[in-house]
């Protein structure tokens, strides 16, 4: 599949989704001061950011209410306290995990509702599962995604059988997502060729979420872009689990469009980056994750070496190649 | 042009160069530790590294020698102080910089020095005394190469001619450099493309040199790889000006011939980064460093922004764009 576009030009079916929220969520279990949530809104909307994802709508029955910050759950209540009714043109979306979510007793109709979006995000066993609730959403007048988390596992007859299922649901995107940072440029190019082959004759976009890891997410994610994928996923300052995502301030200065705008996330950083590291967040590149990556695994591992402020490489190297 | 090789492949043509002493000694002029030095060429040597870049043959004349470590001025005493005469597979470079070397005076001939390389460093304006230096170390029996630094600022008819009259040469390589870390991917492979144009017909190679100032060092380097780019340069830890270079870590794991052991790097950061870092070395990526790659200026306004320990980044920027 040939290449969308050039260095200079802006395309329409770019959508820039900051998802700080709900993968930086990851990193201090969605503790978020109010103000933090309220100031990235409003620069998010400055910025020219397409969208804003506040959290995940997890299930209170599987997950403890007390032992998570709101925007693990997102009810409409809280999110409502922060934007009112959303007069602005900032999309709200929320995510919605396979198995770990009560979409029929926790989404109200659209009409009712601020959010704009619902992304499901399912391995990809579970399709059929997703499918389900992404029809659930449909039909509540959602717009919806799938995102096929962890494809670097995934062998490409599976790939193939569920781009098949999803060209014919009623999903408006389906994500590449590169959870474990271990993807080159090279192969990120030929998998959005892939998912282009299946969702361009049906009429979908392609999203992609990377992972810092191996210090590619920027770079995968330009390079999807230049190969026709749409939906851009990027975090403020990278913040997200582990090696974090394709930093927001990379990708907006990157795109040739006008309306975005860098100078707000900018100062938003300045303001609240420094206060939520005094506050113990950790995340960014590191040699742990670089490690993980490379071996196509989950950064569970290298997080735990993280948190025990571990800095013996070589050590946690040797441990990986023992797991091998 | 084509792709050279696949993710899976073993290419004879490539070359790792380390040049954390020549690049890194611009974050602490040179003032590096013996042990420092000698860990760092055992450890090369161990991760089946190619070259070792020892740092600069600078002119006393025009730099105090006080002012500096010695790896500024890599007198020969002082490598073999190092490598005794370097009985191993590592070969040992030195940068020169077209108007600041005495090169009559300072360099022996190649029978009797441990140097095997000298790589020339000039802008796209100074390359005929840029050759006369590449003839002269040639004629003294040194591999040769050529880096043409900022060629983000040069336009394609002078680079054609710059790469018509190195092709003449008996230059060894000619380098793509990023001084700015201003080039996306899609730029650099279409740079690639361009040396390679000119260089494989004379059975010359093209290097790449890399920096990181929007997180691409690492896939620049990569991408340039997969069009055909066979020497690649790479710092520890990504050691070097500003938002720092491609990090050795990342392309020794990257690479598929077995040759490269990574785990030597690892344990050579353990030991030496830390107390690098305690001495007040400051390197790598920073948002100062990506608006200054974005603008496709030389970081020595960021580099100021950082020393003064600034952090209000949304103030850099308007400072940037007054200066265009």
């Amino acid at each position: 599949m040939g290449k969308k576009g050039t260095l200079m030009s802006v395309r329409k079916d770019v959508k820039v989704i900051d998802c700080t929220i709900r993968d930086g969520g990851l990193v201090n279990n969605f503790y978020f001061e109010d103000e933090f949530i309220k100031d990235l809104y409003i620069a998010n909307i400055a910025a020219g950011v397409d969208y804003m994802e506040f959290g995940y709508k997890a299930d209170y029955d599987l997950f403890d209410k007390d032992s998570y910050g709101k925007w693990k759950f997102c009810d409409e209540a809280d999110i409502r306290a922060i934007v009112g009714d959303n007069l602005s043109d900032l999309k709200i979306s929320v995510m919605a995990d396979v198995g770990r979510t009560n979409l029929k007793r926790d989404i109200l109709p659209r009409s009712e509702s601020v959010i704009d979006m619902i992304r499901v995000a399912t391995y990809i066993n579970t399709i059929p599962a997703a499918l389900e609730m992404v029809e659930y959403c449909h039909e509540l007048g959602y717009e919806t995604t799938i995102n096929i988390m962890a494809i670097s596992n995934a062998n490409e007859s599976d790939m193939r059988q569920a781009l098949e299922l999803i060209a014919e649901s009623n999903v408006d995107a389906v994500y590449l997502v590169d959870s474990y940072g271990s993807i080159y440029p090279e192969k990120m190019r030929e998998l959005a060729d892939l998912y282009l082959e299946y969702m361009e004759p049906a009429g979908k976009l392609v999203g992609i979420h990377a992972h810092n890891n191996q210090q590619l997410a920027f770079a995968n994610t330009i390079e999807a872009l230049s190969q026709g994928v749409s939906y851009l996923d990027a975090t403020v300052s990278s913040m997200g689990r582990g090696a974090g995502n394709c930093p927001m301030e990379l990708l907006i200065s990157f795109l040739q469009n006008p309306k975005y705008k860098i100078i707000h996330i900018l100062r938003f950083i300045e303001k609240h980056i420094p206060r939520l590291l005094e506050q113990g967040a950790v995340w960014g590149y590191d040699i742990q994750y670089l490690l993980t990556g490379r071996f196509n695994l989950h950064p569970s591992s290298a997080i735990e070496f993280t948190k025990s402020k571990r800095k013996d490489y070589s050590k946690f190297y040797s441990e990986l190649l023992d797991k091998e």
